[in-house]
């Protein structure tokens, strides 16, 4: 849904996102970058246009020449809302007939290497391709090298998207109970989480009793039942764009003592993972520290996934929390730290906070109490 | 949002899919194609997997071997509600750490001719390239073909679609009221949407007063006023992910002469071109036909765009009904008669049904009065 009013931050934050964007353009040898609508358009110039089979294009050159825009002539006002208009970039409108391929190539100069987003779908990377200069690169080495350090106005929207997504976890005695469904309990929370302060609901995880084992289950119409384990993984947008995303665990009884303490080795590894997580590690550091703890205690096995995913204006970005990962963490990094346990046709937890990193360590944006809560 | 359980048809729906795209590939003289998530996936397999980051892929090899998924093991739940066990298919599951182009790879000949999905993003088609025989082709001459001659499921579930916002259209006067701002009453249709039978809101354009004159506005906190004209343009998915969009344009108290006689011109324009959507046209003929109208009015220029898009799976796909599109239009194809006229700064107005090719003309998806609606 974009039935909200764009919103953005001062022109000035993006102007040097684009300055930062040409100097890492030129380290990697780029000469320009072709931007579709997505998170890195939004990053770039604060438009959250949503075209899709009709062209809009924001190329930056390389060589410090004004960025231009191409962008269908009916489309022009969803960039009234973002910083083009201030930041003076050049537009270059179009309408139904015109080649805006060929349109983007004549900023180009012939033989430029370009690269391209990482949403562009092949409905226009294909042709753009066929009429620029064969298959682009990937823009990616400068988008996630500047979309991976959050700077102070995306740290205070990730705190508010944290605290908004906290209190929908608080009121959890709301909305789960025993003889509901998943499907209605998950219904009540997305009311929630925009009462909370989101956009929309961008996902909601309930999954109980054996569905908690399955770490991508949704919502069914499972009933849930006296005794349930629930993994209630939940987030969505705040204003400009930034994303929540927190998993708790609930029970509805007192827990069995096999799963007590299974969960106790649980939070002990997410807790591990918080505290490795500093400047000057890995990444896949933090993946290990969590893992750890849980191979040590027997159950490395039932946890199947990664450790984490960088989180911003997409729900998952870089850094990815992940064994192989040898990208050291820098302050301003910002990811998920959501270990989890399933055993399957049984029972699943996961715990999850979002971290920034700091100078010393990391502060959470997450603040509900990580055990397994008793409903 | 996706916390809707996946719903599709019954397998042999797919089955007959998936041998006519392989028929499809070899008349286009391509050896496989690879879609990834999106609505050709959702086509083909009845799979509403919606992975980003991590590769997903159907490979449909045109040698009539069997189709491979490529997916990740984490995600093989989310193939649980398609039809790919029922038809199957071979799957080919990968964890993190291992190259799931190479396995797409695999699955090829040395040298195939591959096509890829309008929808692939760069992040996927850009390694694909590399791995497998540089540029791909694009597989939309294939998919166009299938998707836009619906079958009888498809025809049944626009015909849903179409009831369920001819139901939120029925009820417009328990949301829009002078005094209530645009967000106010697009969060108001957005829960009818839902109440009405569809999955979710999808788009909800609340134009009113001069925003009318836009005709890609969203809402806005415009209040609106007494004696504006209104364009609501909404939609959403049912079950199983086929889309509604209607647009009827409404005046909170009698409208001024000359609105009233322009927008009589504009029901002209619109019935113009319903009548004239039959097999053996080409889709050009369609908008011109509402386009004469207004333009032997004196008021062509007032209409901005194009009169119409294919739907289905998706909102916008083909055909498209737009001047130079010789496209010759056949049973079953589906899509928007949705002229309109726009007078910026002042007011605009769009009337908007879907409308699905029959044997000897065409039947609309919706029912509602066509006229300026006073409220």
């Amino acid at each position: 849904m974009s039935s909200h009013t764009e919103s953005r931050f001062a022109a000035d934050v993006y102007g040097e996102r684009l300055e930062r964007a040409v100097e890492l353009m030129r380290v990697a040898h780029l000469d320009a970058l072709l931007i579709t609508p997505g998170p890195d358009l939004r990053y770039l110039i604060g438009s959250a246009a949503e075209s899709f089979e009709r062209l809009t294009c924001l190329v930056i050159p390389a060589d410090g020449a004004t960025p231009s825009v191409v962008i269908p002539k009916l489309e022009l006002a969803s960039l009234s809302g973002s910083a083009a208009g201030e930041l003076g970039l050049q537009i270059l409108d179009w309408v139904d007939g015109v080649d805006p391929y060929q349109l983007v190539k004549s900023t180009l100069h012939a033989g430029s290497r370009v690269a391209v987003a990482d949403a562009m779908p092949a409905l226009h990377l294909i042709p753009l391709a066929q009429s620029v200069s064969g298959l682009p690169a990937s823009a990616t080495p400068v988008l996630r090298e500047l979309r991976m350090i959050k700077g102070a106005a995306e740290i205070d929207a990730l705190r508010r998207a944290g605290a908004a997504i906290d209190r929908v976890h608080a009121r959890m005695g709301e909305f789960l109970a025993a003889g509901r469904t998943e499907a209605e309990v998950g219904a009540a929370i997305e009311r929630a989480i925009v009462e909370e302060g989101h956009l929309e609901a961008a996902f909601v995880i309930v999954g109980s009793g054996p569905h908690g084992a399955d770490p991508h289950h949704h919502v069914s119409e499972r009933r849930i039942e006296r005794g349930d384990v629930v993994v209630i993984d939940i987030g969505g947008p705040v204003e400009p764009g930034y994303f929540s995303d927190s998993t708790r665990t609930y029970v509805l009884g007192e827990p069995a003592p096999e799963v007590a303490a299974k969960f106790d080795v649980l939070e002990q590894a997410q807790a591990a993972a918080v505290a490795a997580a500093r400047p000057g590690v890995t990444a896949a550091s933090v993946d290990a520290a969590a893992r750890e703890v849980l191979t040590e205690a027997g159950f490395g096995a039932a946890f199947v996934h990664r450790t984490g995913h960088g989180i911003g204006l997409s729900v998952h970005e870089e850094p990815y929390i992940v064994a192989g990962n040898d990208l050291v963490l820098r302050p301003g990094m910002a990811f998920s730290i959501e270990p989890g346990i399933y055993f399957r046709g049984e029972w699943g937890a996961r715990i999850e906070d979002i971290v920034i990193v700091t100078e010393d360590g990391c502060e959470s944006m997450n603040h509900r109490p990580h055990g397994l809560t008793v409903l």
